[in-house]
Parts: C-alpha cells; sequence; structure tokens
C-alpha cells in the first residue's frame, strides 16, 4: 500500500447525522495515515442501483490500490454477507447486496472474498450500523496491509443487480432506459452511440429520441449552442447520451425520471 | 501532537456559503499539516441540542489528540465564551453556550478554559463570524503543541445544556423523549435498554410504546425481518432505542419529531 | 510548490453526482500528494456570480500557492477559453466566463494565460465535463510545479461580470444591492459602512435602509441584543452590511433576493 493510502466513501447517509463522522474515525483510529475522500453520501437512500452507477462511474479515475468503502445497505443487519472485492488493481468494501455489479461485471480480473474474519470487525453490539462496526474497519486494515485473502474465503456468487441494458429492438429501434436525473435535471440514459448506425457519419442520419410524453429529434454538442429552450440530446460523459436543456432541467420540464424507458428510431 | 493532526468541524454553516473554506482556510494558514475532517456542516441553525447530540456520538470514535472545533453559535459576537476543553485525550474549541455539554457531563476527567488570549485570535473586526476569528484559529494554535492552558484561566461554571433525561415515572413505566430525527426518518430516543427490566431476557416481556398518536409493540433487531409496513422499535446505533420503519420514514409516516415524548410500559 | 500542495474545489456540482469525486480522482492520480479541499460543491446551478462571490470571499485566508479550482461553466464545450491565473501569490483554474472577476478585479498584481496546451488535459472525447479533462489535470500539473506560462499564452481580454458597485446617488444616499441570501437567512449586501458618512461616529447618525417593502433603522453589532423579532441592519464578515433578524430568515421573513436594490439614506 502506498505510505499515503487513499480510502472513498460513498454512502446514503446524507450529510445532518454522525454516521458520516464515526466512520471516519474509526478509519483514522486504525489508520492515522489514510486519505478519506467524500464521494457523495446522498446516494439515494437504500437505492442500491443509484450507489451502484456512482461508484462506477468514479473509481475508474483513483489511482491504483485505492480503497473504495460503499455503504448503501437496506438489509444491514441481516445474513447478507460483507464483502471485500478487488477489480482493476483497486479494492472495494460493501455489503453483498449488488452495490458493486456495475464494477465487478465490467472488470477484466475480480476478487472476492465474504470477510468472516470478525477480529477485523469492532464489537459494537448493535446491528444496524455496520459502516461503523464493519466496512470502515475494513477498508481501514486493507490500507493498513492486511490481505483480503485473509479476512475470509473466496466466493464467486455474490449478488448481481439486474442492471438495464440498452438493446436493439428492431431493425431501426434500439431501446433503453433512464440510469440517473444529474443535479442539473440531465437525465442519463444507457444507450451508448454505437448502438445508432453512422451516428459520427456527416451528414448524421436523422434519429428520433422518444421518452415519457416528448419526442425530440435535436442533437447538439454543448449545452450553448441553441439560445432556444428545446429540450436537446447530447453524448454525455459516461459515454452514453443524456436529455438535456439549455439553462434548465430537462427532467422537471419533461416530467421524467429515473427507470422511464426511451426508444431511439432511425 | 501528531505530525499530522487531526481537527474536525461541525457547524451549522450549511453547504452554500464562504463560511467553511474560510474556516479550512484560516487552519491551514496557520497549520499547514492540519488533517481538517468534516463531520456535519448541517447542524439544525442555531441548534445547540442538535450540535451536542452530534459531536457527542462521533468525538469518541477519533484517535487520542484530536481537536473538535463545534461552531453553533446564536450568541456570536457577544459576551459568551470562547472555551476550550480537553476531555477524554481529546480537545474541544466552541463557544460557552452549552454545546460540549453532552461531551463534557460524561468525561472521566475534563479541563476546560475561557479562552482569552486575543492574540491568537485574528483581528477581523466584525464580530459576527467567530469560527473565523476565533475557534479556527483557537483549534489550529492548538495543533501545533500551543497549551491550552496558555489560552486563558480554568472555569468550571461553563454553561450546561439541560438534556433530556429518560426516567421511571412509575412502577411499569419509563419516560423519554425523541432526541434526533437521523437521514433516514427513524427516530432516535434516550431510552436505554437497561430501563427495561428483562428487556434481554427469553421469552423477552411485552412492552409497549407510545409516542405522539402511536402505539408500538414490534421490537426488531434489524429492518429487513418484516416485509410489512408497520413501524418497530430497533436498538439503535447510540445503544438507546429508535423508531424505524423498514424502506420508509418513521418520522413522516408517525409525523413525529425532536423532542416529543416516549412512553414504555410494561 | 509545498510538499503537500493545497487544491481547493468550487462548483456547482452539487453533492448527488459521480461530478465531484471524479474530479477528486483525475487529481489524485496526477498529484497523489495534494490535499484536496471542498469548498463548495452548491454554488447555484450555473451561476457566475454566485461562484465569483464565494472564491473571492474565500481564497485569502489561504496559504501563499494554494490552488483553485472553480468550475461553474455554462458554456462549457464552446469555444470559450480555459484560464490559468496567478493573484495575490495564489493559482486559480477556471473557464474563462468571468467567475474569477472579483478575484481579479481586486488583486494588485494578476497573470492570466489561455490553457491551449493540450497535453496537459485528459483525453475525453465528451465536450461536456471538463472539470473532469480539462480543470482538474491543470490544477494538478500546477501543484506538480509545472509553470503556467508554458500551458497557453498570456491574455488580458479575459471576461470580467459587470459586478453591481454600491455608490452614492444624491447627497443624502446611496444605493447599493443584496449579493447573496446566505445558509440562515441573512442578506449580503455590497455597501461598505465607508460609504455612510459618521457610521462610526459616536452618537452615530440615523440611517434609514430601504429593500423591498421593507424600511430599517435598526443597527445591531450582534444577533442576540435584542430578543424582538424586528429585522435589523449589521456589519457582516465580508466587510459590508447584511440584514438579519435574531432565529429566523431575514430574506423569507422580508421576501427579498439576490440582486434587489437597497437604498440607505441619511
Amino acid at each position: 500500500m502506498p505510505s499515503r493510502p487513499i480510502i472513498t466513501l460513498t454512502t446514503d447517509f446524507g450529510d445532518t447525522d454522525y454516521f458520516v463522522g464515526v466512520m471516519k474515525g474509526v478509519i483514522l483510529s486504525i489508520q492515522p495515515e489514510a486519505l478519506i475522500v467524500d464521494l457523495t453520501h446522498n446516494i439515494r437512500p437504500q437505492d442500491l442501483f443509484d450507489g451502484a452507477f456512482l461508484i462506477h462511474q468514479t473509481c475508474r479515475y483513483f489511482p491504483a490500490q485505492t480503497i473504495h468503502c460503499v455503504v448503501v445497505d437496506p438489509g444491514v443487519g441481516t445474513a447478507r454477507r460483507p464483502i471485500v472485492a478487488s477489480a482493476e488493481n483497486q479494492f472495494f468494501v460493501a455489503p453483498d447486496n449488488g452495490v458493486l455489479s456495475l464494477v465487478l461485471e465490467e472488470a477484466a480480473e475480480i476478487q472476492v472474498v465474504h470477510a468472516t474474519a470478525t477480529h477485523y470487525f469492532r464489537d459494537d453490539k448493535t446491528p444496524t450500523f455496520q459502516g461503523r462496526s464493519i466496512f470502515a474497519p475494513l477498508a481501514a486494515w486493507i490500507s493498513r496491509g492486511v490481505k483480503m485473502e485473509s479476512m475470509g474465503p473466496p466466493i464467486t456468487d455474490f449478488i448481481r443487480l439486474k442492471s438495464p441494458q440498452a438493446r436493439q429492438t428492431e431493425s431501426n429501434k434500439v431501446r433503453g432506459a433512464i440510469l440517473k436525473i444529474d443535479h442539473f435535471g440531465n437525465c442519463i440514459t444507457n444507450i451508448d452511440p454505437k448502438l445508432l448506425p453512422g451516428f459520427f457519419n456527416t451528414p448524421r442520419p436523422a434519429f428520433m429520441f422518444r421518452v415519457g410524453n416528448a419526442t425530440i429529434a435535436r442533437i447538439q454538442s454543448t449545452f450553448e449552442e441553441a439560445s432556444s429552450p428545446e429540450p436537446f440530446i447530447f453524448l454525455g460523459s459516461t459515454g452514453c447520451f443524456e436529455i438535456g436543456i439549455n439553462h434548465g432541467s430537462a427532467a422537471e420540464l419533461l416530467k421524467l425520471s429515473r427507470g422511464m424507458e426511451i426508444e431511439v428510431s432511425w
């Protein structure tokens, strides 16, 4: 491990409670050299996909050996397993509930253990805050060089979320979904431009996007191209299409929400 | 002090203003090696008990020598005193308004000084942002090894909040209160299970919890035990009882808020 | 550069998305020794003045050599230039859209370059998240000692926001504006007490503040002076006047918002 190991935190604990501070204290008590990096504590409460999406979009930008601690945990205290995983030369600590799905399904080489070595846990008596008693300690011990193999047996049957996949439904149609509404009201979809034949050609064929009650044909590369308040499609920073509007919230204007289907035809 | 001293911040300054950034800049200008840890900046505005509760629940998880800077300060600029305290081998910097009450009343050995040594303050002219002019500087100077004894005279008459205590009111009744509604809508009370005779016995005697218009008899150890949307009592991570509901906000459903009384009978 | 260079982040990215985490990962991948300091990620979406105000109020409290990365960027992806600036012995990285205006117009000696050296950028293909592809990398490279002169040609025609200035409008009148509503509902104006003749005299001449439908004559130095729920004027931590109210939100009570004019007469 590096001399100043990086531990990131992703939770649905919000910004008003003692939960986040307690996890930071637990980590620093075990590993005073840790660099703790807040990714977000505003995953939608108990929303596994929202957590899975965020850590998947973020982890690849961190250095090798980074330890990502992800606590979105509706089943806290039940028999669901705590896991430690390695993927793409990084480490992940999380409940086994699918929140690491998107990371693990994409990585070339992964290793996952069921953390059973309770001597790495805190003995906190109450079972409803395992960010404190299990996940923060595991992350801190890994940052001190403890091998994940020593934390429990390898498993391959970890939980996978069924994540929505965009796919071609007819010879001239692709169907996908909205994965996330971002802070600006942009709607992030799972439709990759590779699914749209000729999208990068000049001139570009006509594509029609249908979502909710809206039909959108305008495609822009940036927000400022048009001064009109018309919604448009753009290639977002995940690599997939998004629905946006200049100086406003596309989600609000078009009444769009996560999970809604979007169909492209040409 | 450690080579990388930890300074935590707890304020009601919110996340939209320059206040928090300014405090961080002031600290780093005095002590460039500080590790600044945000606990929360979303204490309810000017709510001393909310601040007292958070720092009390969080500080014990941090390493020895940690310096906690707590700024919830409705009386900023008045004659109320700035104090520096040590308790359980940690340091605390705060206004003398009770925000350290829960920490100080519980600690075995405490020391409190009234910070009068103005050469450790910044000379900022305006009296309404003492996070900048007094509290951040004091925390930073302590982290550089300045002794609290040199910051002012010892005092023992620091302000104590009257914090609500759960107590037995009849031979078969305990009365307590809701101390906090958390981010998930769980209602954290001050009732310790030790007050309920036989609570940990098998079989457990029947206990009835009354709060607001609700009567709750169901006791669970985790959230997932029941699929029903019925509210239940569980032993929370503070060690006291909480009121929760699976996949929802108990506070919202039952219209509960901080300060409401809760009575247990058996 | 110091061995642990400070990079601050100021954005309008909010607290729920992957944007902030990605920027942190990009910075740490280039400069693992960086100390990343969150100022705020809650600048009002795409509000250049709100960003300009915050960084201006905050940066002066940080040590020399601090690097401030400010990303409020409604024109992301268009031809607007990325800039790197130095002012008062600190560095600034931002889009050239005026968000550094207040810093640059006040500093005694400034230097600004148009960042054109694309080998310091990430090659991220999509143009809508330049916090990731341009601004975080530039900040990180500066922290590694790359000279700003090597990042592009010097410019002097950077965008200046027209920021509202308080001024005397009649022999006994000054007119200014509300620059910001803070977290507590206090209304921060741009009126410096130097504009009010005799303000610091004893006895103080009578001043009358008019804003919206309110007329305020009461001037206090702190919040606790009066127990009444009457709004009052106080000298805020920016050095200019603010409108406040004890235990409440002046903005809400008086229906005030940013940009509203305020007139003082005597």
